[in-house]
């Protein structure tokens, strides 16, 4: 399996040592992931025989870029041309630049153009796939090819596989829930006394929070996942703009004091209502003994299942190490499906 | 799908009424379920073209057995004589005869003999599991055939499928949880300010508790389904006599109160530590913010997972609906693998 790697943040490199470091496993099941190219906003390395781990990791620590690598690395290179030039054969694009919801690029020409050439694609890059994704699913279709995601939400928990594997043949009529560990543990340090500008510094400082935090508090990461959710669980036909927004900017501390004397707490919520046709996104007051009123970092979501009720999976939320993991996964998958032919 | 009914009480009749009114639904995915025989513990009703669910409750409901079926039905004869003395060919045993934890009987022989007449099993019946599950699923192993038991845990919750199907490739290190929606009822119920014995008689008053609630309130009910779950998700080989086993007959409201002064609550919990190879069941005091401080008669499990960290799953327990659906879908399931020859 020969695979390009575009992106090489906190994800990307996660991806590469974890493709190096589980090299005896993965060929113990029969999957030979060979890394033949890598890029990264500078530049991009490039060789069918293979990119060895340590000598990326040393151009990207040392020089800043993989552009930089030896012999086969090439500054100025687009992580596109890959592609579209065809400068080298590949199997697998692996999509992780960072998340854009302005216009998804550059991920969003990287996927179209991987599976218009008949590439699969494994992406944890959110913003294509929030602006888009009804579309690509039909490229991907169309092209028969695969595109998998299971890294976009929910890394630390199978929120997405637990919906395609437990609840296949049940109808979901709705889910809601805590999709953004960083809004969580910010809204629970306010419960604990903290203003909402020292709690985003602490979530800063303990690195669950980005230098810029509009994509966390804003509610847009939390949005992002809710149209992933909705149109690949519940068969949906939305993108971002359908989805109403309001983060928590707004949270005061003597608001969720408030709340707590009412035997409540806030929690960021994201809620698909299949009935009403309706998405959004906000800060909702809840019961302290409702499942979704898990603190700190963590992750909860509630499916609303015809036959079985109410269901809710609580765990972490994503780092790069879990959303790496997760793109591991789907590239197991993926071999199954290519050895059963059923993609 | 030539199917023997083996039992005829709650989940039985529920099955019965499933099979019927899903018969479209099954059909149009390939599945011709024929129920050729059913049995309570007085009689049995056998007919190779096919038994009608109205008549079998007309002779249940109007003369208490389904030995009554007009025709076709022979009081006295005993559900074991169906498979041991081939009164019918059959293809699938649906085992739901009620749970005995002394000897697993007489589900234990039902299971076994139909294993060994080269019958697929789908069970509902938590004894013969706890009582002898590592021998059962080798004993299916050995004649190729299916031993299904997704009602037997979790009924409206899929923590079986979930492990099966989101965890593989992880390592499940433990795991704990309310298995038993009734003790946590009543549990809830004392925290109310109720006594254990007002706390029970309201649970037997709203359908949650049996007349001898032993099964439930001594802790049984989920040391079965710790074994259960210990043998076919961990891989434990531990029958129910390895489970250190406490109810929550002792509880006092006063020590509820007190625990709840400490921001703490009291469940019934179950729990397997592969690593010190220990299983256990007992009211132990949590956290109030725990994912598993969960009321009224919700059911709760978490998995601790090699690369995962905790993830919880919280949802309804069982009642005779929600076992006989888990039911249908492992005949789905059966059905789907016989036509792949996956077993």
């Amino acid at each position: 399996m020969r695979i390009a790697l575009l992106g090489y943040g906190n994800v990307g490199r996660a991806v590469a040592r974890l493709l190096e470091s589980r090299r005896n496993h993965l060929e113990g099941i029969g999957l030979y992931p060979k890394l033949v190219a890598v890029a990264d906003s500078r530049g991009v390395a490039i060789n069918p025989g293979g990119l060895d781990y340590s000598k990326l990791e040393e151009a990207k620590r040392s020089r800043g870029s993989v552009g930089f690598y030896p012999d086969y690395g090439r500054i100025g290179v687009k992580a596109v041309e890959i592609i579209s030039d065809r400068l080298v054969d590949v199997d697998v694009v692996i999509e992780v630049t960072p998340t854009n919801i302005v216009d998804g690029e550059p991920g969003l020409t990287h996927i179209r153009e991987a599976l218009k050439s008949g590439l699969h694609v494994v992406t944890a890059n959110k913003g294509p796939l929030a602006l888009a994704m009804p579309s690509l699913l039909e490229l991907a279709h169309h092209t028969g090819r695969g595109l998998m995601f299971s890294g976009t939400v929910g890394g630390g928990t199978p929120f997405i596989r637990f919906a395609e594997k437990c609840l296949a043949g049940d109808r979901i009529l709705g889910l809601e829930g805590i999709l953004n560990g960083t809004c969580n543990y910010i809204l629970s340090s306010m419960e604990d006394g903290l203003s909402f500008e020292q709690a985003l510094r602490e979530a800063q400082r303990l690195g669950y929070a980005e230098a810029d935090p509009s994509m966390d508090v804003d509610g847009w990461d939390t949005a992002c996942k809710i149209v992933i959710l909705a149109v690949h669980i519940m068969g949906a036909r939305i993108t971002l703009k359908d989805v109403e927004v309001k983060g928590i900017r707004g949270m005061t501390k003597e608001y969720l004091t408030e709340a707590c004397k009412r035997g409540s707490t806030v929690k960021l919520l994201g809620s698909v209502d299949a009935k009403r046709g309706r998405a959004w996104v906000a800060p909702v007051e809840i019961p302290r003994n409702s499942p979704l009123a898990v603190s700190g970092n963590l992750n909860a979501l509630t499916f609303h299942v015809e036959n079985l009720g109410s269901i809710t999976m609580i765990g972490k939320g994503a780092g790069g190490i879990e959303t790496a993991h997760n793109i591991l996964k789907d590239l197991i998958e993926l071999k199954m499906k290519l050895q059963y032919r059923s993609i």
